[in-house]
Formats: C-alpha cells, sequence, structure tokens
C-alpha cells in the first residue's frame, strides 16, 4: 500500500494545467484567472480626485473666508477654476479643479450664503492623486480563485472580458448493478446511487466541470466502452469497481487496455483507490462505498483539479484540533475521522459525528471536518491535538 | 452613530424567511433545504448486505470447509440459500442470502476448487444489517447549506426532487454620474464602476440572485424611481448616494418617499450606510467607496441574506490572530482592516495588505481576512490578538 503523500505526488505529477477562454467579468467570480498577473492599463484613480464632500481650494488661502465660484459634482468634464480667494464646492470623486490643491470637507466648512470659512488646511488634504491607488503600468497581483474583490480590482482597471482557465470537463461514471437513481423505487437488492450526485456536486465545488457519463453495467466490456468515451475529457473519475471482487472492472480494464499506476493506499476510509491512465486521460478509480468515495476525493480528485487549473494545495482551512474522547481507528493505515470541531476558547475541540464505517454517509454530512490521525495510532487520543481539514461552516 | 451590533440587531430584525421551491438533486449543492429534517423514508440500507466482497455463510459452519453453492453480486435479486455446509460467494453490497448470518472476506478464505475453507467467524462480521446507517422513520438532520456529503445523505433515502428555500431576489443598483462601464474607454472625469461587479458576485457567493438594476442617474427623481423598481425584489442594495453631499439622494428618496431607520454606523470603513424601506422593501445602502461598499456588504448584506435563508451568522471562519506591527485605526470606530492571515506553529499570524483607505481596492482583493479591532483603540497592536474573518483561502 502507498502513502498518502507517495499516491498524491504520482497522481499530481500527471496534472496538466488546462487552456484558458475569455468570460464576461460578471462571470469571472470563482474562476481562476489565466495570468494571474495583471499589467494595470490606466492609473487608478485615474485623475485627483476629492475624498470627501466639502471644498475644493488653495492651502495657502487657509484659514480664511472664500467665495464659492461653482460646484464640481463627480462625473463632472468641463471644471472650473479655483483662483485665490475662491473656493468650489466638490463631492466625494469629483475631479480636483485646476488651481485647487486641497480639500476641506463639509463637516469643518462653515458656510454662510455664497461664503465659506475653513480652518488652516495642508494641501493634499484630502485629495487622491491620480494612479494614488494603482499606477498605470503596475504588475497588479490577485489571488488564485476570484471573489468579489478581485473582481472588483478588474473592474477598477477597466479589464472586462477577462481570460480565465478553462475548467477541467471531468467525466464520472459510477458502477454497480444495484444502483438505482433516486426519485425511482426500489426493487429487491437494489439502492439508491448516492454517489453520481455526490461527486457531481464535488466537481463542481472542486472547480471542474462534472460530465456525467452515467451509470455503466457490471461488464469488462461495458465498463471499458464507458472508459473510452470518457477519454474526450480532462479527467476520468469512476466510483466502485477497483476492488477484489470478480465483478470490480475498472481496475481490470486499466490494467489490461489502458495502465494502472498504482491502487490501495494506506488512508481509513478509501484504500482501494486506483489511478492510471486510458488513452492518454488519467483515470482516477474511487472506492463505491460512499463515504470512501467522497472522502478520496476531497484527498485526491479535488487537489488534482486544482493542479489542472494551476492551483495548489485542496485550498481548506487546515487547524490543529483536540477530540472530545478517544475515537478509534485501524493502527496501519492514517485515517480521516469525521468529525464536528468547533472553536472554544483559543482551542479548536473535535467530536465524533458517529460511526465511521465506510458506508456511513450521515455522520460525514453532519461532520464539518476530517480529523487526521497518523498510521501507527489505534485512536484519536484526546491528549493530543491532530490536523483537521475544514470542510464546513463552523458555529 | 450607531454600534455595529445595534445596527445589525435593527436590520436582521427585518429579516423575512423567503418561499420555497423544487429542484432536482442535481442542482441541489449550495442549496439551503427548506426543512432541514427529513424523515427518512426508507431503511439505509435497505437490506441486510455484504461490507466486503467474500463468502456468505453460517457462523455455526467455522472453522471448517464449506462447499460454494453459488453467487450473489450486487444488484442480485434472486438469492440462493445457504444451508448447513456451503457457502455462497458474495459481492460488496450485495444482498446477504438467506440462512447465512455471516461474511468471510476474500483475504481470509482458503478457496480451492468449489470449495473454501474459512476461519472461526462470529455472525454478523461484514454484515450490513437493514436499517443500520438509518432506520426509515429516522429524523436526519442536514448542515444549513447543502454539500456533496449532504447531497449523497438524500440521495441515498431516494429524495430526489428536494424542497430549498428560494434564493432572496436582491435588486442591485449603483448611483454615481461619474462610472463607467468596464471594457469601454473612460472620458475625463470618469471612472470604471467596480461596484456593479463586486457586489454582483457577493450577493451570489452568500446565496441571493442578484437583479442587476442598473447605474442610476444622480437625480432624486431617477433614484426614487429605481428604487420603487427594486421593490419587486426581496430585498434592495445600492451602493452611494448615502452620504451628505447635494448628490447623495438614496438617503433622501428613504427619508421622503420611504423610512429611514438609520445611517452612519461606527465601523470604518463603511460609516455613511443607511438602512429603511421603500414599498415594504428592506433597503440597505451601503457606501459608494468600494472597499467601503464590500466590507459593509460582509457586516450586513451577507448575514441579512442568510437570515432570508433561514441561516444564522455570516458562515465565515473566525479566529483568532496577531498582528505582526502596528495598524493604525480610526479610534472611534470598530476597524475591519484587510490584512493576510496565514498559520504559524499553533498561531494565526495577520499583515496588513496594504493601504487602509475606504478607495483602496488592491489591499482588499490581497487580504484573506478582515481583523476586527474594537471602538477605542488607536491601533491594532502586536503584543495581543483579534477577531480575524477569514474571507479566502489561507497558504
Amino acid at each position: 500500500m502507498l502513502t498518502l503523500e507517495e499516491a498524491l505526488r504520482r497522481l499530481l505529477a500527471r496534472a496538466q494545467v488546462t487552456g484558458d477562454e475569455e468570460v464576461p467579468l460578471a462571470a469571472a467570480s470563482g474562476r481562476v484567472l489565466a495570468e494571474p498577473r495583471v499589467i494595470a492599463p490606466v492609473d487608478v484613480p485615474p485623475f485627483a480626485n476629492s475624498a470627501m464632500d466639502g471644498f475644493a481650494l488653495r492651502a495657502t488661502d487657509t484659514p480664511g473666508t472664500l467665495r464659492i465660484v461653482g460646484e464640481v459634482a463627480a462625473g463632472s468634464a468641463g471644471l472650473i477654476e479655483v483662483s485665490g480667494g475662491t473656493a468650489v464646492r466638490i463631492m466625494t470623486g469629483a475631479p480636483l479643479p485646476p488651481g485647487a490643491d486641497t480639500v476641506v470637507p463639509l463637516e469643518e466648512a462653515g458656510e454662510s450664503e455664497a461664503k465659506v470659512t475653513v480652518p488652516l488646511t495642508a494641501p493634499e488634504t484630502y485629495v487622491r492623486a491620480a494612479g494614488s491607488d494603482t499606477p498605470a503600468g503596475t504588475e497588479v497581483c490577485l489571488p488564485g480563485v476570484l471573489g468579489p474583490a478581485a473582481v472588483a480590482v478588474l473592474a477598477s482597471l477597466g479589464c472586462d472580458p477577462v481570460r480565465v482557465r478553462r475548467r477541467p470537463r471531468v467525466a464520472l461514471l459510477s458502477t454497480g448493478d444495484e444502483l438505482v437513481d433516486p426519485g425511482l423505487s426500489l426493487r429487491r437488492g437494489q439502492i439508491y446511487d448516492s454517489n453520481t450526485a455526490a461527486l457531481t456536486a464535488a466537481i463542481t465545488e472542486a472547480g471542474g466541470e462534472p460530465q456525467r457519463m452515467g451509470r455503466v453495467p457490471d461488464t469488462r466490456e461495458a465498463v471499458e466502452n464507458a472508459l473510452r468515451a470518457g477519454a474526450g475529457s480532462h479527467l476520468i473519475v469512476t466510483s466502485g469497481g477497483v476492488s477484489v471482487g470478480q465483478h470490480d472492472h475498472v481496475r481490470g480494464v486499466l490494467e489490461g487496455s489502458g495502465s494502472l499506476d498504482f491502487w490501495r493506499i494506506a488512508v481509513q476510509p478509501g484504500k482501494p483507490l486506483a489511478v492510471g491512465e486510458i488513452a492518454g486521460v488519467t483515470v482516477i478509480g474511487l472506492p463505491g462505498n460512499p463515504v470512501s468515495a467522497l472522502v478520496t476525493f476531497e484527498l485526491f480528485v479535488r487537489p488534482m483539479i486544482r493542479a489542472m487549473l494551476g492551483l495548489s494545495g485542496d485550498g481548506r482551512l487546515h487547524l490543529q484540533a483536540r477530540p472530545q474522547e478517544l475515537i478509534r481507528k485501524d493502527r496501519e493505515r492514517r485515517a480521516f475521522l469525521r468529525v464536528y470541531v468547533w472553536r472554544e476558547a483559543a482551542e479548536t475541540l473535535a467530536r465524533s459525528t458517529g460511526g465511521q464505517g465506510s458506508a456511513q454517509l450521515r455522520p460525514l454530512a453532519e461532520a464539518n471536518a476530517l480529523l487526521v490521525v497518523p498510521e501507527g495510532e489505534e485512536a484519536a487520543d484526546p491528549a493530543r491535538t491532530y490536523e483537521a481539514i475544514i470542510l464546513g461552516e463552523l458555529s
């Protein structure tokens, strides 16, 4: 069995960054810039402007009482000139009129009829110089995944549309003759397919574009045809069919018609994970048990999709958390225990959300973190802290 | 000036939970269940099944060598009966055949021709009883916002479609005659409108459905018409027009034609925030400065949208972080400083991402957290820790 690190290293070595595409700025949030460094094409702000509603005037005229000779609103094109002894009413964001070198805010100005009395004021007070936020030509670095603030920066530079990484197309197929779509009735021996819906959501959340290939009958031929059909995508993810049973064909097809890089890793849950390729496209074969499938998705598929977007790591927050009770695990494997974590004083505490079996889905849905307990230990021990991978909201 | 708590209390008192709608399970991730408690309509698993690939048999026959009388695959409907001295080959997930009460996994079984030698095995070993994950009738609680694991649970219960909260429709309008859409050329006195794109992204991220009402000319009539047009939505968010300038009409229209609950709050950035209503719909008037607009969105609009979805709080992780240097602020107001935080040993450290002025967007885009420094303090002090609201990925 490979360690997690070795398996992940071998998987990520296969990642190729996807191409790029142009999208409207309005659709760019959540996407990854094709080129994270943007050269500012304009000064931001483009002209010297007032930071306050007030009066634009000459600092050398202060303190004093000045004649109000006009007004300049935000968006004004034609500007009134400020000469000695005069002031111009100005709005926040409006261009500083020629001749003026400072701004006195309304709150500090005493206005009466067409005159304003102002206190001693230094030059450049409440004036935002042209380019004071970002001079044209600046190399602007934005975070990997665009959020509202990065979108605002791109907008302030006038960038629309923007070039972003293509979302990796991830072909998703699940095997298992016992599986039925939710919403239909179960016949004897059948269960609902939870992996297709859950992995579709997980692929989207990781930044990929799921392509559902549907469920495949448990025959070698059907599995091989489905894998070959998936090879038009950037990545193929399967669930089920990677264990040691006679009907576990995914691994067999990789060995026979593609190549199998490795299978079996020392993690709990999720031991029977298989990685290989067919027709030049990487295949990640997840276990069929729903908990194993989602946990190994988190550990392998999510970092792989991110690597294809040019991002590193899993994008999750990792905290140190202390279990509130002993939680048993398999001694040989690294465990990813389903826990609920919360902050209490300076500490992060964790409790098991229920049974840790690989078919027990509810405890995973109630968990907001995975607690990582190393190989060689028999349980998570309340006397120490462990790494917790935060998956959901903390209360 | 109101404190943040008082302003937020008054705002959230206006929140009404939206109605619900049915969506396909495939579209349910990221949504909020209309009813967070689901009564399991079926046993999960629906029948006793094998947790391993191996042999189904009678525990009383172990240890011993048994005759293999058939095979049961996952999805099998017709079952072979296991009688004394016999075993049936079984796949993971396949229904336990009548007569069998335990499973010996392949790894522990010695197979030769049509016989299998098995060690002493207790009853119920590697058997998942019907309903062992979730018995029918169980009240299943799922997290507020559905993620892949909650989708898996709903799928395993057969739920498709599912009833979720309607996304609150949030009418978004921005004021400012100086604003131009990104992608166009700037004329003298003009700047790019960054709030529309950024707030659209932020509304979506918070769980709302943005409805862009466009930019409104700086006249009282235009602002009033736009606000009335927005009253078909669940919430109206404006940016700009809430300060003390002559062209700040949002507040004026609320006072004259609707009602103004409060404006001016003791936060930095974002003092001139206005809350009121028009035609029975709550209006949140954000400041026009892009940093102020996004920070006050985070503090007010995001919790408001979540409250309308039936969720509490801001859904962000809050950590204690220690600034690496003194970061100055306004003594009177609570500051939300733009910082980059990272984990180092057991501590979370923070550094300022640049100028803390309310028009300086780049430092907000480079920040992954807001550091909360209370009223009455002149700076964030490296000698202590402060609450940090985590907005982005930590490295």
